[in-house]
């Protein structure tokens, strides 16, 4: 049975423009894990009737409506009100509630705070669900067929809950799914129709969909199989898609591009250390994002000043001079210097100009050069990229990682896109 | 008058969980900078009949209804499809629109894939937008009394068309607004019902509204002020507020915690340098992120291995091998040596134990250090924070900003959360 998934996030600030909505994104990754589906999500800001009239709308066309939201102890928080307004039940002073809300102030040792009695104020007929990570139990409450499921907006609290308490309940409502199966290929180098285009034709097994989706700069190709169908038929179709895209296939399903670089690294033994300048630090910081960093990352320099390029990364003056410290010369000589400093297998160097002010007529804005250097060489290029300040910064230090996997990748027998 | 207006993101990877919506918050800042005002979103997938129903439905409840997404070339864009059926209208190929497509490659110089005809395929009466960042033109489409406007998913593509083709169109449509007056207060080392409990009681005036919104690890807190009345009332608000909370407050509006520590060296004409470990480039990477970094940002060392602390930074083998790379002693070293090596006015450090793994029952995971050099004085402190990796880098690179904040707030005169 496939279950007709919503899921209502609320706050002003998710419709205000002040921040973005990620608890759906992460919601639907839970849920797809489980062999759940989203169909549809909302977003309504702290309006009491607003989301009463979504909660009623959405429990009409879904099984199951996941709530994420207003359950805090302050007065903009709404959502349990509405709950109770929405189907007619009046809210009543949960016991159990209360007393996860006093364990919870108990076990971390913090001060009980009267405010936080509001959170146990929940519709008639309701079950509370303990969080573990918070103040606020979420609530579950049944409604002419429709299971809706209330969790708090703190997106740690939110997954937590949604994980442990959530989906085995799910999982108990449906007797049990046969998941759906995808594989998310990571392309950098081409644009969207290009990768239509190359895979025109292609023979791929008749039970794989196919879509597309961008997170710039990469193209994300998905594979999809329903139901129970052998894993085999994705490997086919996998196998079909690199055969016409090649190498540019950089990272597969949850893996980064950093996040390939790191395992190759790792895998090889070898050890990196990076000197940047335009990107101020993005392309370490993408490194150490991964856990266990430090089995191939060794340090990074962030020379932002010519001084630092010169007593770091021993960039002469006469380059930072005669050629500027946005040059090809000047990204050789930092890639070379840092390699030296750190006694690193490899090292790489990048120098631009993000923008938006600091442009020439001879090097515009997005001006931006690349060098490595490993083995016994090395090697820098100047590319012009488009864009806005953060564009620009993003897609140097891919195009660096991209330099560092395709180097790894000629040198071993490893297949880089895995 | 009012506008109510909804937006509609289009798009499988918006509730499969891939990635979050984010065109939905850049869109209501856009229309919040004229006066405008999102009521309810929603994200459906690429499916024919369930972006028509979408379609359908917040066309009867709103006077606005702006789409994004599923422009694009491929099989899997569908929305002008979606749009002709849900209000009963047949694809028609729009001369106008392939004419600005057709435009749009000959200016870029790019090469005519004729795929992108399938772009010019629009709803009978549509109007064309042109999209002065990309092939797929927008439209624009009138249905009994709701005006609803297609644009782009790509997140830049959408802003261009939006701020340049769209927003001026809806003034038109209202004759002129009001805009909702709002201020923003961005606080750090309070939890939102301590926040709300320094406020209990306090003297606000009548006409200023209230929220909370919560960005990791800062709360905000939101005055608003509807209509044409006079701005002095948020400056008394503020002020009123200020009172009680103080030194919490951080920065305002639209700045960051960084921005605003940028802001404060540049204005004083001081220069930084920052050594990291733990952070591994995250505190470098939000300081030039800012536009203009160069200016009080001199260089950062992202200095992961022992040898890094050491050579660049002179930290002492003796503390490394007695104390410990994560220790009081270590971030003291960090921060003198790396002001030493830069000749920095300031330089702060950090150290730590970001997670999961190389937590110890001395130092568990959230052990951080951190130390300021600055003056003729350096000082150093351990903190033990919570959560994830992530979590843990976040928080220790803005308590290394508010360090800083605070020194330059004691040592001048200036205002520091302005």
């Amino acid at each position: 049975m496939r279950l007709e998934i919503a899921v209502l996030a609320i706050g002003d600030e998710l419709i205000s423009g002040e921040i973005s909505d990620t608890n759906t994104a992460r919601i639907a990754n839970l849920l797809r894990g489980r062999g759940f589906v989203v169909r549809e999500a909302r977003c309504v800001g702290d309006d009491e009737a607003r989301i009463a009239t979504a909660l009623r709308e959405l429990a009409r066309s879904h099984q199951v409506v996941l709530v994420t939201g207003g359950l805090g102890p302050t007065r903009d928080d709404l959502t349990a009100r509405a709950a109770g307004q929405a189907f007619e039940r009046p809210l009543i002073l949960h016991e159990e509630a209360l007393g996860l809300i006093r364990d919870f102030f108990h076990e971390t040792g913090l001060e009980w705070d009267p405010r936080n009695e509001k959170q146990a104020l929940l519709p008639q007929k309701a079950l509370a669900i303990p969080n573990i990570t918070g103040t606020a139990p979420g609530f579950w409450m049944r409604h002419e067929g429709c299971d809706l499921v209330f969790m708090p907006g703190v997106p740690e609290e939110m997954a937590a809950m949604c994980e442990r308490e959530v989906l085995p309940h799910l999982e108990e409502l449906c007797g049990g799914l046969a998941p759906l199966q995808e594989r998310v290929l990571k392309i950098f180098g081409l644009s969207e129709p290009r990768v239509e285009g190359l895979l025109d034709g292609a023979d791929l097994p008749g039970e794989i969909g196919t879509a597309f989706g961008v997170d710039y700069p990469f193209v994300h190709l998905k594979l999809r199989l329903a139901g129970e169908r052998d894993s085999a038929l994705l490997d086919r179709a996998e196998g079909e898609v690199r055969e016409r895209l090649g190498d540019y296939i950089v990272a597969r399903d949850d893996e980064t591009l950093a996040g390939n670089v790191g395992r190759l690294l790792t895998e090889a033994g070898l050890k990196l250390s990076v000197a940047e300048s335009c990107t101020g630090g993005l392309l370490a910081e993408w490194l150490t994002d991964i856990p266990g960093a430090s089995n191939f990352f060794d340090r990074g320099a962030v020379t932002y000043s010519n001084e630092a390029k010169n007593e770091w990364l021993g960039v002469s003056k006469r380059i930072l001079l005669d050629q500027g410290a946005v040059s090809e010369d000047c990204a050789r000589a930092m890639a070379m210097g840092m390699r030296q400093a750190a006694r690193t297998d490899l090292a790489v160097a990048i120098t631009g100009i993000a923008g938006p002010a600091g442009g020439t007529a001879e090097k515009p804005v997005g001006t931006v050069f690349i060098a490595l250097s490993a083995g016994d060489a090395e090697q820098a290029k100047g590319y012009r990229f488009g864009g806005e300040r953060y564009k620009v910064r993003r897609m140097a230090a891919c195009m660096a990682l991209e330099w560092i996997r395709r180097y790894l990748a000629a040198r071993g027998g490893t297949r880089p896109g895995r």
